[in-house]
This record gives structure tokens, sequence and C-alpha cells, in this order.
């Protein structure tokens, strides 16, 4: 299936780098989750020697840091009797069940059962690989055999010196698709955001796409153009001609990136001066039909103007929480709803459904309908 | 098979018209719900310039006035990414989606999808036939062809400045099968309802019933006998014989009416002079499990006696949530049981039986399962 | 399949009593529940004149008591249109449902329908055999022809003078399978209760297990050696050795328990002296997912002591929450995990396996699935 036979109108002004013909459909929010992926399990600050549990991809995990500070994440379930693993407790590394006594190390390999003479050391429970790039902790939740650290994915303007960001959580009941598909579309600016993001021009910008792999990319110019509030204020240049170029990127079913350049070319100094502002958007599914969400803000500019940090903060925040809302009601109607529907979709809907494409891809071949 | 087989007794004192052998099964509280039917989708003051959502047989209808007053009611999911309508905004009679704008008329055409150049006008959201008859909008959620005006069922004593009504509103978690066959089953008045309706003499007197189409009718008549409270205390009859002639109608899926004349033959003027009670039973499925269920009790006499109307507004509110309490305790009951039950029948289950018959045909009928 | 494939390692000390190859599976949360069993439905304080429902291996049960003091219970659903019938009234030892007024007595049978001018005597509501063993109610659910008095537990020293008891009750989420494994297992004391009950000494005690019947026992002897403080703070023999000896027993799905004798062989009176506690724990499954769960602690010996009465019930309430905890805790794990699991199984598990097995094997046979 061609995904033009799907649009129902071509917009003319955009110009997609579509890779040829795509097979196969589209994920939403009932496709099988994607799990050859890294994902983040928790901020580095949510992990301490006090064990925790949460639930990833819908398996529950342990979560705990060793004495030396490395973070361990196991299956929250004994292998013996069931007992969350979260509610035993540690003693140096090892991790005591709460009900036997059943001892593990960090690699999740029983070290003691106290109610045997001999140690049963072909006994487990499933650890998962993990990797802290603070203020991030990786997992992987897939195939033990597939987890590449070098997979895990650039964030590195999170604990660069060069930038300053701020950021907020989402436990939501979405889905990442839907979530995906909502940063892939500045359509909705206006009206979800008003007032808030965008500018009438910069909706009438020129839009690029393309798909790198599994990568969808838009990119987007506008020259000589007041910025929008949230990026004006900051920079002090709301109301002033500038350039901006901004992209937006899904990384991975667990990551996607906008990045905006706002170029004031009449700055005091002479020279053109560039202003960054690198937005993080992760998602980690915690069943299909709920999501752990967390947002960053980062800029490499005024990076000790508390100012900046609590408008970007504020509007940040304002303008997720009005996709949080919006997105939950979809999903409340989607899942309640006893008729059925066929979506409509249009020419700006593309990169979304790229996207979903491509979830819909990677999920048929971890469940082996795809060759 | 023959009703009469389902019997476990039968009552020589009453007199059933039943139309012969009736095929087919009886509804209960899982059959398919019957949607080609005119319901009532809310009371004329719950709808105004502001949208409201509610879930009419499963399906979440968003309604709402235009300019103009008229009511407009459309599935409440954008076709296009199934953002709840009613989260959106009217400008003029125009609903708005709060995703991305898409605008829809009173029609539920599409007139504008402010992301592409050119409105996709075979773009549409479902939209609902509506006739509005004070205090009552009705709603056609069945197919849209056949959906005729004519077959609004008559409630005029509501707006009539003839009658005068009090009433109310419950919102249930019950079945119209279910309740409709309690308003059929006068058998129940004492215990359910003791010392409220009914009198001894009226539960033993003669009771005719008939089927006239897909219409039940019950008509009782009681001579030179005192009324029961609740018509005793307008009338100022209490104590008084009286000649009363009653008539319970399962009209509709939606609609259950009960008419009262008491009739005093001894009235000062030297004429008999006649009493009139309407009551209107209106229930619309939001589930299969729940309804919203509306009463009326209409008189045609003292209109403006306050104490009158504080006194029916106290009985039937009284003897109507026993009701709901006793219907709700009953499918909490047989939803939650795990060992089967086969209903056992009597004879003044009569009325109910045929009219659960022609809900149970009327079902297979838009299911395709009854010829 | 031999039990023996099933555990990984054999632990040399124990001494198990295994009547030879046991065929069949065993038992978890989701083994449909045996029905012939005698099963506790309240205490004997819970029923009275006034009806109450309970839910008792999903049937809701209605019960109350006749004038003369017998309990009675018949299911909580009429048979004519579902009323729950604890919503009705008693009339002498009548009951009266609150609906259409069907009487039945204490045998379930129908003794006056008002609605009919001959009383359906063939109708009935389905009464269950109990036996009153104060301070318990039994009742059988399952086929009423194998409801047999003589198959109702001893557990005599809840009423005899003799002895005194403490006790209290549970409503837990849980199963009973996992209650009767947690309690015919040991090794879990140090971990689960520390401090609690049970000595490093005991844990380390020759343990000898058999099965008698569909009965499990575990005994245990452990000479010289002085008492854990549950026990030695009753007895005043804290510190001192004593000789013990302690039965658990899994006696039906419905009862486990548990005795214990301390000896003192230097009391003061120069004769050993023989202190007794029983232990009662019973289970009734609501549902597959949620029991009633009632226990007592019982001690033949300062009967009028109520400094033991508070120790034995604050030590035993403490002990008995946490076995709650954490049973409710593995059930909701298994319940939500999504990933599969197959247990580790070790010696010390074997008593809770040979329970399991026979519970398997009762529950395949009531369903005919087992020779």
């Amino acid at each position: 299936m061609n995904i033009k036979l799907k649009v129902a109108h071509q917009e003319p002004e955009h110009d997609f780098d579509v890779p040829g013909f795509i097979p196969g459909g589209f994920a939403d929010h009932s496709t099988p989750l994607v799990r050859n992926c890294w994902y983040v399990a928790a901020r580095s600050s949510d992990v301490s020697r006090d064990i925790i549990s949460r639930r990833l991809l819908g398996v529950d995990v342990a979560l705990y840091r060793t004495l030396a500070g490395e973070v361990v994440a196991v299956r929250n379930r004994c292998p013996h009797r069931s007992f969350p693993l979260a509610k035993g407790k540690l003693v140096g590394d090892i991790l005591v069940c709460g009900y036997h006594g059943m001892q593990f190390d960090p690699s999740g390999r029983c070290v003691n059962m106290p109610a045997m003479p001999i140690t049963p050391t072909n006994a487990n429970v499933r650890s998962f690989p993990v990797v802290e790039r603070a203020p991030l902790i990786w997992i992987w939740m897939g195939e033990p055999d597939a987890a590449d650290e070098s997979l895990v994915p650039d964030t590195h303007w999170l604990s660069d010196p060069e930038w300053k960001s701020v950021g907020d959580t989402f436990h939501m009941k979405s889905d990442y698709v839907s979530m995906h598909e909502n940063l892939l579309d500045q359509t909705h600016f206006p009206f979800l955001h008003p007032g808030a993001i965008g500018t009438p021009e910069y909706a009438r910008s020129r839009l690029k796409v393309r798909v790198e792999g599994d990568v969808v990319v838009i990119d987007r110019e506008l020259r000589n153009s007041p910025p929008p509030g949230v990026y004006g204020v900051p920079t002090g240049l709301t109301g002033k001609p500038v350039d901006r170029f901004s992209e937006a990127r899904f990384v991975s079913p667990a990551l996607h990136t906008a990045y905006a350049r706002i170029i004031d070319n009449d700055d005091p100094s002479g020279q053109p001066r560039t202003y960054r502002f690198n937005i993080t958007h992760i998602f980690t599914p915690e069943t299909n039909g709920s999501i752990h969400y967390w947002w960053f803000c980062s800029r490499n500019f005024k990076l000790d103007d508390k100012a900046i940090d609590e408008h970007l903060y504020a509007a940040s925040s304002k303008a997720y929480q009005e996709d949080v809302d919006a997105l939950e009601w979809i999903l409340e109607t989607v899942s309640n709803d006893t008729e059925p529907q066929f979506d409509l979709n249009f020419a700006p809907d593309k990169p979304g459904l790229l996207m979903r494409q491509i979830l819909y891809r990677l999920a048929g071949e971890e469940a082996g309908h795809v060759g």
C-alpha cells in the first residue's frame, strides 16, 4: 500500500522525501509495543539505595543502586513464589527477597537461598541492561542479545555544562503512537495551544520531511520573521525579525527531539548571533494505554538566568499539559467508542503516518509477522 | 414457542388479549439495544450554546444549539484524529475541533480544515436527526433513512398549558428491559412501595392486556373505591369512593406512559368530575448496563397549586427511587452471579414478557437474525 | 508426573512421606475452587435476625436465623426476578422478597406468591446446608447430596471451656492456594516475620511430612531449646530450654491447623508441664482472587490472663498482617504481569506442592476432568 492512497488531499506546498513504496499499515494505540529499543526507565535522581518498582512495557521492574552507585534493574518478581522484589531489601549489593530471603546479585544470579543447604546457582531473576546517561537511566527491555549500548540515543545537552535545562514528568493515560504523532504535527499549535507556540508565518513556512532508516525528520525554516513568545522572551528578541531553523525528529519509539535555532542577524556585536533551544520528549510505555513522559527544554545561552528558567518552564508546562489533556481525551474516546471509525488523513499528517508505519513495521518484525 | 409454556400458573381472573403464537425469545439486559427508535437525548434545558456530550446507546454524542436555537447532535469524535468535539468550541453555528481546528456545520459537513488549502468537503462527522418537543429533545440513533419525525411519540401534555408537570432525572445502572418490565408489573406495588401506591382493591381489580403492533397496553378499572394517597391528596378525594380507570402503555423502547382517570360521581357540582394524571417514563440506554431515566407526573387540574406540585414530586420521587434501587440491585446481582439462573415466570408477568418478546424481535430484526 | 521432577534440589535433612507417584498438576490461584467441602460462612455472631449477604465461592448467599436461632443460608437471588433476597425481610421464619413479596421457608421452598391465587410450591430458592459449631457457621456449597455433617472438621477447642482463644478476620485479595502454601512453609518465618516467630534452631529442626488421604501434615520436634517470644512470654519460659513439638496440618481447602506443645521438663512442680497452643486458620474463597480469612490462637492454660490474650492477639495480628500483605502483593504481581513465569520449587516447598496437588486433583474430580 502506498501512503499516498491514504491521504485525502495532497498539500502542494510541502515537499516530502518519502522513500518510495512503504508496505504495511500504521501503528495505533493497540499495536504491540516495540521492545528492541532503549527506553528511559527513570531519571537518575529517582533511583537510589531505596528499591523502587516501575512498570515498563507491561513488566514490573525493580530499580536500585549498588554501593558503588551502579544502577541495577531486575524483574520485580521473585522466580520462586512471585514476591515483588522491590518489597525486599538490600544487603550491600545483594537484593534479598522479603518472603524467603532468596538472594540475587546485581546480575540477577541467585547467590543464596537460605532454605537450601546448597545455593541453587542456576536460579536467577531476569536482569535488564541499563545505561546511565545522567540525568537519564536507559533500559533495554527487548532481546538481551540485541542490547547495544552504542544505540543509546544522544541527549548530551541534558548534562553538557554549555546547556541549561528545565523539565518535568507526566504519567498519562495515552499511548506513544499518539504522542509521537502529536509532536510531528505542527498544524495543531494554533488550536490546542492558542497564542502560545507557533506564529501564523511559521505555520505557513515551508516544510521538508525525510525518512532516514527508522528516523523521521521535519525541517523548517522561516526567515526575517519575529519569533513566538516562547523563544522571544528568553532571547530578548520579541518583535524583532530573525531567521529561524527548526528540526523535529522522531529518533526512536522512546524519543522525539526538537531543535530550534534563532539567528539574530542584527546583533549589537555586529555579528549574527545564534540562540539554540533543544526540546527533548521521552516516552516509555507503562502499558498499551499509559505512558511515562519526561520533557526537557534546554538552551545554550544565559544559563544562569532564573527568570528564563521560570519562563521556559511555565510556557512549556502549559503547552505540554494541553497535549496531555488532549491525548488522554482522545484515547478515552477511542477506547470507549463502540462504533467503528476510520480516521481521515490529510497531507500534514504525512510525517506522523511515516512514523506510524515505522512503529508498525518494527512491532511486526519483532512479532515475526513481517519478513 | 407459545408464551403460555413459560408461565408457571394461569391466573384465571385476568383476561389477556395475547395475539396467538409468538415466536422467539425474551429480551433481557444483555440483548442488543434497539436502535431504530426515537430516544430522548436530553431535556431542552440541558442543551445550550455550551457544547455538552452524552453517551447514548453506546455512542458519545455532542449536543449544542445554533444561534437560531436549533439543536444539533453529532458524534463526539472528530473524524480526523478522534478528538472529542464537545471539547472544541462554537464559532457561530460552526463546531470547531479543539485539536486541529477542523470545522463542521450543523449537518456535520466539514466546511474548513485549516491545515489544508482546499476544504475536504467529502469529510464529515456523523450527525443525528433530532426533533425538539419541549421539554424533550428526541434523537434518532438508528438507520438514518429510517428516521421519520412522525414516529416521535406523543407527549404533548408535557408542554400543553392545560397540564402541569413535575419531574426529575435518574442516571442509573440498570437496563431498559428491566425498567419496562417493572412498569408493566403492578404486583410489586405493595412490596417495593408499601403504603405508597396501589390499594388492595386495585391489586385485585380486573386487568386487560392487549398488544397493538409493537405496543403493549394494560387497562384496569376499579369502581366505587377510595383512591390511594398519591391520587387522593391532590384531588381532595381521600377516603371517598370513586371510579378509577388506568392504562399502562409500553409505547416504545424509549417510552412508557401511564394514564389515570379518577371520576368523582358525587362532585358538589352535581356532575361527575374527572381528574386526570399522566405519568411519563422515559428511558435512554447509555450502555447495556446503564440508562438515563426521566420521569414526569402531569395533572390537568389545580395547575397553580404548589402544594400539589410538592406532594406529587415527593410521592413520585420516593416510589421511583425505590424502583431505581431495586433495579440496580437486580442488575448487580445478575451481573456478578456465577451460577446460572432461569427466571420463574408467573401469570402477572405476561405484560412484561410480551414487551420483552417485542424488544427481542426488534433487536433481532435490526441484527438481521429474524426474518 | 513425579513431584521430584519439579524440585530443584533435594534437601537431605528432610524426611518426606510422599505416597509414591502423584499424577497431575499443582493448583494455583486460577484453578477452579473446590466446592465439595465444608467452608466457614460466618462467625456465629455475624448472623442474626438481620439478613446479611456474603459472597462465598462466587455465589451470593443470604444468611439469617430463624426465631429458634437456627441459621439459614439461601442463594441471595429470587428465582422470579433476581431481587437480592437479603434486601427483603423476615416475617417469622419466612424470608419475604422485597420486590413481589414471594415467600420462602427456611428450606427455600416457596410458601406464598401473593400475585398468584395458588402457591407455586414447585418454586424454590436454593438453600445451602449449614452446621453451626460456635463460634463458626459451616456451609456446604457443593453437591447437595454429598453434604455430610460428619465431615465438618474438628475445631472443638474454639468453644471448649478448657481453652481460651483470641482471633480476628481479614477480607483479603488473595487465593486459598497461596495462603495454604504459606502456612505449610515455615522457611519464610525469619524473612517475612523477622524476630517474631521461629528461632534459628527451629528452622533447622527435623521436619516430617506425611499425606493422609487429602490431608498434609508436617511434624517437627525440637528438644532442649528456648521457645520463641510468641510462646515464651505467655508460658513464662522465655530463655529456658524446653522441648517443643509442633504440627501444621492442611485439613481441607477450608482449614489449616497448627498445634504446638511446649514441654517444660524443669517445672517447679517437679513434673514435666505441657503448654498447648492451637492455631486455627480458616479460608473461604469469596472469588478466585479474594478470600475471607479467620484466625484463632487458642491456649489451654492461664485462661483468664488478659495480658496473655493481649500478647497473643498483638503478636498474631502482626504476623498474619505480614502474611496478608505479602500474599496480596504476590497475587497483584501475578495478576498484572504480562510475562510468563514458571515458579522455581525447592525442597522445603514439598508440603505446599503436595497440598497443591490435592487441591488440583479435587478440583479436577469435581470438574470431571480426572477419572
